[in-house]
């Protein structure tokens, strides 16, 4: 369905064509100052056509707030919010309209609905990310104002490009009998996870903080777009400053619901909490996160931090972080061979210019994902720690 | 919440050391044959102890049906299954019992429910697993009556040895100027999804169908057991025969559901759909699923399957598959120094014997999951056919 | 929440002084033919204005859908519809607002959420009405086409003036000795509710459907009105044609979803189904619905109608009717003794016109929220029904 | 569904025949004292065969927890709890079974599930309130130390015979010109409710505490169970001691979830909130509840509280109460005269003794139910408390 949370809860609608796009948000906790400036700054940063890189298409994307916020504060109740659409009418005819876009949503929406959308993948346009981007930028607000949690997405490769840190010596892959592999998740690269900003990020269109690896990204998309072709990549996220207890086991563990939200955006094809798939080749003994006493806040910590900040399912305080596959995109003005929906064989090619590489515009919808689903686990667990404190006996 | 699912929902409750473990079925069809025994050869497969591969604890579980059926019908009415636990008593106290143990659950479930429990991690334990089990004997029972659906999970991967097929060359890996790189899936490896069989599965302790590399792996399980360490790997689950239409965008796309589902397996690291992770490596020239006719059915189909059975969130009628990562166990035996619960350090080891990798295991465990995801899908779904098809003039 | 439903679910949005109110309806059955006009009738039976006997404030209330539907008809995907507030500022700050309004929502809203809005009591405004109205418009129309389900609504009683059919005669309430009581539902009644219409409906504007009776409740509100007082009453809801086999025991059986609605309403009193709370004085052997063979359909009816179309919490095929008690409006020009929210002591007398009596207008909110139950439930069972002839096997 | 809660949720299973019936509850806090003793109480109260006024099969119903406590304490994991059933064969095969009994679920479980049950109603079988009730002691238990709640039910009539402070003089009854009709609710009748306690309920077997009233309610069920025949009643429950903010409109409203509870119990006709239905045909000027500032609180309280401690969905701090109407038991000894399931006609007289009057036996369903319903309340209201407090600046 199109709502996502338990108590702090959204409910999108929109797709390419019709009047506006938008979204319904529950729960937010009232006396929180909002305006549509708080919300307005992550539509932008989600907005395509803001560089060369990404699809030139000029959308303007303001966000007017329905209800649900007075005199700039939250008043508890639901809070609606839209942008309206630029192009709401259907486009026009053409032969294209005769195919199935080959991985795009066009054959499965039909046969989902039996109904037939000019826009083709109805809900699958990427402008219905606009309601998530608008409502995770509410949780976000709260998240920063309550705990300090702060969340920071970037592009951590781009095809085979990929920030250094982020990637294991290629001979410990290789050998098979060789044990010693190690966690690709070095002291340096959470060092990274721990300080890298919005505005680093922001520094480059490919927005990958790690300016070396950034040119290099920015070739392979330039690359990409003149082939007429795309190219997947890969957005690590990092979410600091998260208490613990967060997340329900046992079907809604922290990492659970973060890989749900994660890969119900447009195009994404792997997740991966912590040291993630490369840490499953690593043995217990190199894997494990050993435990120590924070001088500072008297808790205890993690030397390492394997498990992402997440262990049973819960946060256990450590900065929890993830990294979320994008396929490349499926429309390319590269010819090709593919039927039609009456199954006849044809040739197709995308006319008109199409973003060759989505990641640098994933950035804020994995922002506003992880916002979610932290927000909500965040009610859950308040909930929890004050029914247990009015118990005037408990053990 | 311990409750997963829609309109098919399975409710479950139960840690290590208390009277049951079980579950609740709410919304399963009525009229479909049913008995205990349709269960219980899941839950044997899932029960530890069956090779020396595995944790040589020998339990029973034998499931109990506690209502739902009569006369091995079901009713449509809740089906209440448990399992008894046969170690019902809270274990012995010991020097252990000071610690938290690295990666595992125990520090995080007193940090979110304030209350030490013996067992450590509550319901972060492995049995709690048997209600799921249970539950997904049921939903694929009836997903293979109705639809023909097959569901095989399989071991594709242990530390770093992996079924050929399944890994790219490392030439291709290595050089990041290379856009010649090639979607991971091969004609060869989608054939090998079409026909595996869970007797093939079975055949080896491993649960690895391709033979060489079982028995690689078994060595590699061996010499951790051995070291008194723990090593991890990748399960690999195909979906066949499923149905187009499946899955509820936005949020609740189909894979979006399966790595919700197989992110809430205890020790889960990764989710990949598809060409998964290294998919996104490859340029959408090349990954792009083309269609065809399919002469037989009539239908479109797809030349590939990098898309993994899925566009859009929603199922395209070809095999799905996917592959999750499972880390190395975190009980090991080998000395490990780190803090007690009161901040003082110390050294930690396990005592006893411990299952040094846990995937051969979870094969029915990520079964049971898969059926539990499509089972509740096609029931949403077959609910907007059915109203459509009962508009007089539906468009 | 300000969600309703499963697989037909409304959200909704807006208080009296935001820009706009509305809802995101998700679930609906694609391929429907829904323009604005089929959502505008209900809305605009439910405007205030309509007559000197309800609200004389003018409101304009045109719906605008959003998205959801192309050409025509329904997608499939979430269908956002927005009514734009007319009066969006904040009203001018004067002594009442130091008051709590007696039995008004606005002391209890400060209590829940801390934030006094400028309109009290934040969304127990009438207008919130609005987002069900609309929701409820299009569920009525599937319903109509699929099922030619009927739901007529109509004012049953004003204070103390009731439709006669609906009352007991005097003799048999006084003497509880007398075991001869009787149900209050004739066969005389159950014929009116058989073959009450809209149209008749709406010929007064009290509307009440028994013209004898409209007069006098006519006469009874004007009464109210000119005391500067108000007056309460109840609204009847008949559904016909409902299929057999609605609701979802143990909890969401059809009446107590119903009841669920019913109650959520603004005003709401008191809720029954079929014979109500008169009917618990009947006898079983004079309050059973003896079942007959119905020569046209086949199928078993029941003589009676005592159980109101439902038994066991799943409808039977009867037609189903409720009756929902409206108290008398809170906001009155009557002056009153009552306290400041500082504690202090004062008199409070609404200035302006207000509404005295509303079960007039609730008319088609009522109608809406019936749709709205028996269309969630019939997409439920839906689904039940068409897993259940999948099985080739079924018993 | 068998559902019921969002944070503090129970799931429950069984029918009549089957091995056992139980429940899991699911978030309950951590760290509360809890043993079976606990749960037992209002289990025992439950039980038929204590009194010669309800139906005299002797059942045990010794409930066995299963898991989530450990020493006695709750660990805020899953409490799975279960009654084994004395009586688990489905029944000898009768004449009776070819006739749905009428104003039974018989008939419509077998249109809606298409599956016939041998108990014939399958979850419509008062054992199917067992896990209700286990699961709402718990909340019950909970809301009492936390906050001090008291929930008291009782009945408050049988057939015409009613507790005198319940009902309205019958000359303002009659006259509908008569404007002066006053709210049925007395202050006698709020000093009642505000005083009853359970050992005064208990002290007759028709758990009537108007010692005048109980023996003709008494005499009246006895009257019934000579003739053969049955009567219904009502149950009034009072909710003490609840705090203010509970409710979650506009479609949760606190009488919103109410209603659907008690309407979810089996053979429930009516719900009533504070004055109920009668207290529609008051005038507003007398119906309003006035405020005053308590002294010893500090807060404001009502003077009456005709809201039943509602206002606009919330509860205010007053005293929540309402009615329930139960109708007479559809299962008669007296010869009717109906068809039969193949549509032939016949006569069917239930053999055997039957419970003549549900309500004594209803009393511990309902607090069980309120007890949920406010339990759910309270945790969702804990969290945006907590929420909203731990924003440095919330307005």
């Amino acid at each position: 369905m199109s709502s996502f949370g338990t108590l702090f809860k959204v409910t999108t609608y929109g797709e390419s064509h019709c009047k506006s796009v938008g979204c319904i948000v529950e729960g937010c906790p009232p006396g929180m100052n909002l305006t549509e400036s708080d919300v307005q700054v992550q539509l932008t940063r989600r907005r395509p056509g803001q560089s060369n890189l990404t699809t030139p298409r000029n959308e303007k994307d303001k966000v007017q707030i329905q209800s649900g916020t007075e005199f700039g504060v939250t008043l508890g109740t639901p809070i609606g919010m839209l942008v309206l659409n630029q192009d709401q009418k259907p486009h026009d005819y053409s032969d294209m309209d005769n195919y199935p876009r080959p991985s795009h949503a066009d054959y499965t929406y039909l046969e989902k609905y039996g109904v037939k959308a000019s826009s083709g993948g109805g809900r699958s346009s990427a402008r219905e990310t606009i309601g998530r981007v608008a409502a995770g930028a509410i949780a976000e607000k709260y998240l920063l104002e309550a705990y300090g949690v702060e969340i920071v997405a970037f592009v951590s490769s781009v095809g085979k490009i990929a920030i250094p840190l982020h990637e294991t010596a290629s001979s410990a892959i290789l050998d098979p009998e060789d044990d010693t592999f190690e966690s690709p998740i070095t002291a340096e690269y959470l060092k990274f996870l721990n300080k890298i900003t919005r505005e680093e990020v922001d520094k480059t269109t490919v927005r990958c903080p790690h300016a070396a690896t950034a040119a290099k990204m920015a070739e392979r998309i330039t690359r990409a777009r003149d082939n007429h072709d795309s190219i997947g990549g890969t957005v690590t996220c990092v979410i600091r400053n998260v208490p613990t207890g967060l997340g329900e086991p046992c079907f809604d563990k922290l990492e659970a619901k973060l890989a749900h939200a994660m890969m119900s955006i447009p195009a994404t094809k792997s997740f991966e909490i912590g040291s993630g798939r490369e840490g499953c080749k690593v043995a217990g003994s190199k894997h494990n996160d050993l435990f120590y006493r924070n001088a500072d806040t008297g808790k205890l910590g993690t030397l390492t931090n394997n498990s992402g900040g997440v262990q049973g399912g819960i946060s256990n305080g450590e900065n929890v972080y993830f990294t979320i596959g994008f396929k490349s995109p499926a429309t390319i003005g590269v010819e090709q061979s593919t039927s039609r929906y009456d199954g006849s064989d044809g040739v197709l090619a995308a006319k008109g210019r199409h973003d060759p590489c989505v990641v640098p515009r994933a950035i804020p919808i994995v922002e506003a994902m992880a916002a979610l689903v932290v927000m909500d686990a965040v009610m859950i667990q308040q909930s929890r720690i004050a029914s247990r404190n009015l118990l005037p006996n408990a053990q």
